[in-house]
Parts: structure tokens; sequence; C-alpha cells
């Protein structure tokens, strides 16, 4: 694993990696934030899950968490969204094909060689990472938009991997949804039998999450009818999943809504990973 | 004037201006963030600088700042760092021309008849952010590298504009540096007599400032030596200026850097401005 470049951030460290990745079959970026308190021991993790047309850097640099990570004594890690490189597939569309992972196994070509980022993230990043200075044994997982999408879902589907589960603005409903309906479709195939286990509505439905959630959605979103959060809300208060979904009055889909409740989210996670 | 975009942040609102300049003679772009307490009435303003290559965008988007200016009440202002259009003299380097305006008025051509960047920020913004809506009388400057040395050497030839005064890692002594002399001599000629009113150290031996100064500056910045905090240090300590200069033990020049003491900086100038 080499790094790319490692600076100091609120008196912790911010460091962006790259490896060769197996699951995905090509070079993979991602970066970490060890807070100060990781010099005197493990500290628990959030994975934050980034949204379409997203590297490892938007967050990273604009989501403001590591003032509240280094506050809390969380790590952050951020993940790139799907495979990247020139012999990569990839789409003329923002929304399919590298940056838009969708956080799936591909089962169809020409995505399925390196589209694999479900597998990516829960073990082989998650492998990785565990084995960093500083890193314990705790995580937790958030998200926003596709990434929404990816935290709830892989958190979902995994309850032995992750210890508390926010999202930012998900795609609630992909199947149901122009954002999610033409990508599980190309990655999954037609048999829409598939989707379900990539659709957050519908794992809240089947299953639930074992702890409380936080969701928070702006109520000025102009992708508030490709993210659908009714769906969940309604999922959510049908199953009486405990948690909080909050309604921001005046915010939209970008970083600035993002960072202005990272905050929130990083404290809701410190308080159940501690 | 236009708005470009406006985004809900902090329960406050970031917007994004762009107007027909007069001293630049193009169209300029610029940023102002309003605290939630500026419904209420009018609130200080902290102005920030930028350094080369940025826009506005750059300290809007990664700088920190929204969210300690909502807990105090202060707005922001991220103005451009040049004239920009196609119309407008530029340069192949990084340091001069477009993104590299130095907050000086050229003398010389190319860069006469657009870089007066000087005249723009103290006079024709000053005058059209003064006309905003929620923008009160008390104003602070801050600005990091070539917005540091603009923050500092605008407050300090114009002490009845600003009443609070930071830096971040500036350009401190550029009539003795490569980033300096190079521009200097681009836009003003080679009388480095007229130099002086460009470079901070000259100024704090000449004025000082009127009150207090914060200045950080990271001890693992990688442009120490073009940067020459040594020689602020020097003149404020020689003229018992009233201030603080922190060395940020392994912190760079980066935003990573700025956004670890955002916080502390609108503190400061909060304080001062109340």
């Amino acid at each position: 694993m080499e790094v790319v470049a490692q600076n100091r951030s609120f008196d912790g460290r911010q460091t962006v990696y790259r490896h060769g990745s197996e699951a995905c079959g090509c070079d993979m970026t991602f970066a970490v934030y060890l807070p100060p308190q990781a010099e005197s021991g493990p500290v628990p993790v959030l994975w934050y899950l980034s949204g379409l047309t997203c590297t490892h850097e938007n967050a990273m640099t604009k989501g403001g968490f590591q003032e509240h990570a280094a506050m809390h004594g969380l790590a952050l890690v951020f993940p790139d969204t799907s495979p990247r490189g020139p012999e990569v597939a990839d789409d003329e569309a923002y929304d399919l094909g590298q940056g838009a992972g969708f956080y799936v196994n591909a089962k169809r070509d020409p995505w399925k060689p390196h589209y694999r980022m479900y597998d990516y993230i829960t073990e082989e990043l998650r492998g990785l990472v565990a084995g960093l200075d500083g890193i314990g044994e705790r995580h937790g997982i958030t998200g926003h938009s596709m990434g929404g999408h990816g935290a709830l879902t892989l958190a979902m589907r995994n309850p032995h991997l992750y210890d508390s589960l926010s999202a930012f603005a998900p795609i609630a409903h992909p199947t149901r949804s122009d954002w999610g309906r033409k990508q599980l479709s190309a990655y999954l195939g037609d048999d829409e039998g598939c989707w379900a286990l990539h659709d957050s509505t519908l794992l809240m439905e089947e299953r639930g999450w074992k702890e409380d959630i936080l969701v928070d959605q702006g109520a000025s979103d102009q992708f508030l009818e490709l993210l659908q959060p009714e769906a969940l809300a309604e999922a959510m208060t049908r199953r009486r999943q405990s948690g909080v979904l909050r309604m921001q009055h005046g915010y939209d889909h970008s970083y600035f809504f993002v960072n202005s409740f990272a905050g929130d989210h990083v404290a809701w996670h410190a308080a159940r990973l501690a």
C-alpha cells in the first residue's frame, strides 16, 4: 500500500493511500483520518461512502468531518465510489460506470470484471483498514446519496460488521427510481428479484437494523423524486425501527448540506461506538 | 449583481454572486456567507483573501469557516484572487496573471487594464458587500498565503476600513522572496521603492497595526522559504506589536492547515468585531 499524500489535520493525520485491489482488479485510492487520540491506542472508525461522481476526495476536503472526529476521537475512512482506470469499463453518463459503482458486485459484462464495490468495501478494504495502526474494533458507517444507499444496504446486510448507522440524503428506494433501475439493470441484469438486496427501503421492510438509525434529508433537495425518502420513512415507521429521520428545512443536496450536519452524525456515531 | 448559486449552510445562507467590475474591467465572482443571526439584523463581516491559483470557491468549500461563523454570528466574504476572462492578460506560470493578482493595482502593461485587485477589494467590492442585507459596519480581514499577504497589507494601509486582522501562512516579505519579486516587478515595475507598500514586514516596521494580530504558520509548511515568517516575526517583536504568531507543529500549507485553525480565527475576529 502506497501513501499518496499525508497532511496534519486538527492535530491528527489525513492520509491518502493507493493499493492494488484484488476485488476490483485495478488500483484503488482511499483516505483515512486518524484523530489525535489514535496516538494513544486504537479508536473506533466511521466509514463515509460518497455519492455519484465523487472520489475519496470530496468528503475528505469538503465534508467537515475531521474537526468533529478529532473532538470525539473517531477515525474516518473515505473510499472511492468505483473501480477506475483506462482498462475499466465506463459509460458517458455521470450515473453509470466510473464514479457510480452503486456498492454492488456486478454480474453482467462489461461491468463484471471490475465493478465489485460491495466486496471491496465489506471485505478487502475492511481488512486493509483493520490492519492500520490506531484503528479499533468498532465500525460505524454513513454516506451521502448513492453513498447513503451504500451505507444503509451494506449495514443492514452485514450487521456483524457495523455497530452504528446513519445516512445523508440516501437513494432510499433504487428499485423504484431512475437512480437505481438503470444501474441495477446494467450491473445485475433484468431479474428484479436480485435487486431487492440493494434497496434500503426493501431491506428495512424485510430485516431492519439492530440499533437506531439517523437519516438527514434536505427538504429543498433538488433530487427528492429520485431519492424517495418517503419510501424509507414509511418502511421505518411501519417496522417500528428505532431511529430519527430529519427533514432539514431549506437544505439542498450539496456538501453545504452534508457539512452542516457532519458534526451531528459524528457525535451520533461516537456515542454508539464508544 | 447576479446570484450564481445559493445554498443553505449551517442554518445560514452561502451565496455566490457575479457582477461587472468597474475596477477590474471584467466580470468578477465572489461569495458571501450570512449566518442565521443576520436574519435579525446586521452582523460583522470577516473577509477571507485566498492564495495563488484559488478562486472564491476554495475557502468557501474547503475552509470550514461557515460552521464557526454560524456559531459566532459573523458574515464571511470570499473574493476571487484576480480578474478573469479571455480578454484579461495571463501568464503560463501559476504564480502570475489570472489567479495571482497579489492584491495590487498594476501599473505596467499588459496587466494595467484589469489587474486592480487593491482597489477592487478595498473600494468596489467593499461597497457592494456593504450594500447587502444583513451586513454590519465592522469588518475584519484574514487570508491564506498570497491572501495572508493581502490581508496584512490592505489592513495596515487602511486601518479605517478594518477592525480586526489575522493571517494564515502569509507571504510575509514579498520584496525579498520569489513569491513577490517576480509579481511586483511585473505588475508595478522595477522601481523597488514602490514595492514597500505591498510588503507586510516592511509595513509592520513602518506603521504596524492598531490592534492585536493573529498569525498562524505551519511549521512543516513546504513553502517556508518563500513565505519568510521569520521576517514578519522579527518586525512584529521589534515594533512591540500586540499579537500572537503561532508556529503550528506538523502542519503544511494546505487547506488541511487552514481549516484546522479556521475556528480559532473566526472566534478571534468575532471577539474583536462584537
